[in-house]
């Protein structure tokens, strides 16, 4: 385990030891499978334990499953020799894991279930895994690893409260955690170290917000100028960079969401291309008057549909300041000759970048502004996400659209004094009743913006609360939830 | 490169942003080696670089030398993708390294020089190294990852500035960081990132204080519930892991040099066997009047003495305060029958210590509080550790003793108020001008002591200080610096 790794594993591990979801029955699983039943044996794990895929469809060309599976290793170790004593105890010498599917491609809805038993008798003894997909066993490695712990007495690994059965499921297929490189420049490494630690919450899409006004540290081929707007000549990702991110998340079962925010946001874009500012000394949004505004988006999102092949975009549209629009000559010439105000013009650049997005294959997410501000306007297929306030979801999908939750109260990690327990017990379907409702809500996601962090102290902000929204909204049903929400002891009573 | 170490190296590279060492030539080497050399020419590094060792009588049995230009490669990329594009242009293909001795046992004062030579001619075109032993080929090493840097156009590696003709040997053979696994435990990869981190500084002593009166997380084979005064049951060091620290620092060329403080900071060491406190009351300094303490310590050392295998051990000896030894009865009493005062008795302490240590094999060394009360008693060979103040050296070298320099003013990295220009100005030799005295003083060591920090944040308090004064007191020859100390414009001057 590298180190920012081992750094998110202690602060998970400093939290299970606080409040673990279920503490009446001192099960340290996190998140809490939908299903667990144990015993009380003790067993051991080989040090040289192997894994079999016996009964699996699935053929790991990718060696998606091995990787994970010496991963899971390392993790369990933490990093201390095994001595390799046996014991003469009940060792477990095998996980065998058995896919259904022979797909290796991650999609947003891909199946993410799996069953887990750990029996205590059999020659050899082995661990079963079954899944639908990669993915799935993906999960319910994660999940084995934190049966295992290194024994300082025997210094093997032991896995205690055998027989096991664990089945489990997701309970949103979207699991998000926002990071942004736009405001502090972060290493590719750093990046690799937070998909890793999403990868103990199981948590399956990092929203990467590249961009912003500060900076815009990615390469774009087709308007190769754009990263003229980085910080420093370093803090730059090349195109080869995007793709090795996106396939090391894809191997943890991770979704790369791009994100390009327009037509806010963007002041970054004109230090290459000035033509992009309504002037030089109003720079922000986007001159919405000319075409080589959409050109340059075409571009981009073009180039992006090379590399992140997840179903989604996010196009951004919040918190745009109009004022440079009327204060420019020829932008006010243009909304006139168009016959149009800032709202109307606000409007159109956004569903002009929505078409521009559908065109390269993408469902489009969009900040909810644009849907308190022209709801009824938007493609329909759009995902409206959530920051603002905790009131927005019902409307959005009561009006049928798709909704990611982040309301900033609750689950915004820049906001430091938000408690865990707020992370913990936020709820993503409050005040959706309707079943049919309730399936717009397509999960939610916790936002580390970037404006007070760098690579130095990213992973002790994000964790361990993200993984208190991990380990309840997103993953568990809020049944028992609203009910235990009335008591006091809600902690003590485990209420996810 | 693992996240840590990228910090480390990002908070590195911001340093040398700021007052590089030798800001007249705009050569970013650090530490700057002690004769360099070069012209105007760009060299690309291919891809798939090579190493060789045509003429070398080593042969790296322990691959340390192959790992170590991995690592090199691996920093170099910054972990960018390199597109593989040939520009055309001079590519350099090859390192070649001439070691001249087979031994690959890392010993104190081994020979760490290195010639570095970096043509623009040659087909093949390659780089030279020569070195003594393997351990100056890793420092040859560091210095040519330093020259290298990732081209964003290129997608390459770019040398700039070739030829280059370099040739290098440290001031001192003993240049410390001591870290402090007993105030907070510290994860063993969090070691390991630290001994990365110092190999990028060319620092070759991790003083490991690994014990102290809060905890004490290290396993003792002969005296098994010492371990019990660790701060949990995971916080702990195996023998194991300790020796796996070991190894890993050696394949680095950095020494272990372990500590065992005695007879104060010593009071975790009874929640094990409280025999060896005073009394349960009174726990501090470790019971003097009792064979049980000299025993536990001869127990120690001799495990020590399997695993850490550096010439030297430290024994502490600092701020004992010896209250508890006159207010427990049975103590006062020893004390009278043996005609002793607690000075006395503090000074008997240490002297039967260090001939315990003595019988492992072991020089001793000693915090400067034992020199101050009774340095004509120390054994002849023991090593002073200074940290008080800078005028205790003198007197040591005078009196014929090794000094290693550490005052707490200019290089304590727990100050955090000390500043890196004092790191980078604190001269060892200050007050010694006798040629042989100066060799007395075998270097110097930076100290993060472990209070208030833990792994979290225990890369960003160490660096980049520490690196100042590894690049400037601990690395190069004052000769230059006293003379430019004077002037206000030191820094632009480049005064190392």
């Amino acid at each position: 385990m590298a180190p920012a790794a081992a750094l998110a594993l202690s602060l998970l591990l400093a939290f299970l030891a606080i409040g673990p979801c279920a503490a009446a029955d001192s099960i340290d699983l996190w998140p809490m499978p939908q299903s667990v039943s144990h015993g009380t044996q003790k067993l051991y794990v080989k040090k040289d334990i192997t894994m079999s895929m016996v009964g699996s469809t699935y053929s790991d060309e990718k060696s998606i499953l091995k990787d994970a599976f010496q991963r899971m290793l390392d993790l369990i170790t933490l990093n201390h020799v095994i001595d390799g004593i046996d014991p003469g105890s009940s060792v477990l010498t095998c996980v065998n894991v058995v896919v259904r599917t022979p797909e290796d491609e991650l999609s947003f809805g891909a199946d993410e279930s799996y069953n887990l038993t750990v029996p205590t008798t059999g020659d050899p003894l082995y661990a079963q895994i079954q899944a639908q997909t990669v993915f799935g066993a993906l999960q319910a490695l994660q999940t084995f690893g934190q049966l295992c712990y290194f024994d300082f007495t025997s210094r093997l690994i032991e896995l205690n409260s055998a027989p096991w059965i664990i089945t489990d499921r997701p309970r949103f297929p979207y699991r998000g955690l926002l990071i942004d490189t736009a405001r502090h420049y972060l290493p590719v490494k750093t990046i690799k170290g937070v998909i890793d630690a999403m990868a103990y919450s199981k948590l399956n899409v990092l929203h990467w917000h590249i961009v912003d006004e500060q900076s815009f540290p990615i390469e774009i081929p087709s308007y190769p100028k754009l990263w003229n707007g980085s910080y420093s000549y370093s803090e730059r990702y090349t195109m080869s960079d995007a793709i090795d991110i996106v396939r090391y998340a894809e191997k943890r079962g991770v979704n790369v969401l791009a994100e390009i925010d327009v037509p806010g946001h963007a002041r970054s874009w004109g230090i290459g291309y000035p033509a992009l500012w309504p002037s030089e000394s109003c720079r922000e949004p986007l001159d919405v008057s000319k075409n080589f505004t959409f050109e340059v988006i075409d571009g981009i999102l073009s180039d992006f549909s090379k590399i992140f092949k997840f179903k989604f975009v996010h196009l951004g549209g919040d918190e745009v300041n109009t004022s440079c629009w009327t204060r420019t000559p020829h932008i006010e010439g243009w909304l006139n000759n168009n016959h149009m105000n800032v709202s109307d013009a606000y409007r159109d650049f956004v569903l002009r970048s929505q078409k521009i997005a559908i065109s390269h294959g993408y469902d489009v997410i969009n900040w909810e502004e644009t849907f308190n501000s022209f709801g009824d306007k938007l493609d329909p297929k759009t995902v409206v996400h959530n920051w603002l306030g905790e009131d927005v979801a019902p409307k959005v999908v009561a009006a049928g659209h798709r909704c990611i939750v982040s309301n900033q109260d609750k689950w915004y990690l820049d906001h430091l004094d938000a408690s865990w327990e707020g992370f913990y017990m936020n709820e993503p379907l409050k005040g959706i009743n309707d079943t049919k409702q309730q399936q717009l809500v397509i999960g939610g996601e916790v936002c580390m913006w970037g404006e007070e962090i760098d690579a130095s102290d990213i992973q002790q902000t994000i964790w361990p609360r993200a993984a208190a929204a991990a380990g309840c909204g997103l993953r568990l049903r809020s049944s028992q939830m609203t009910q235990d929400l009335s008591r006091q002891d809600w902690r003590a009573s485990g209420v996810c």
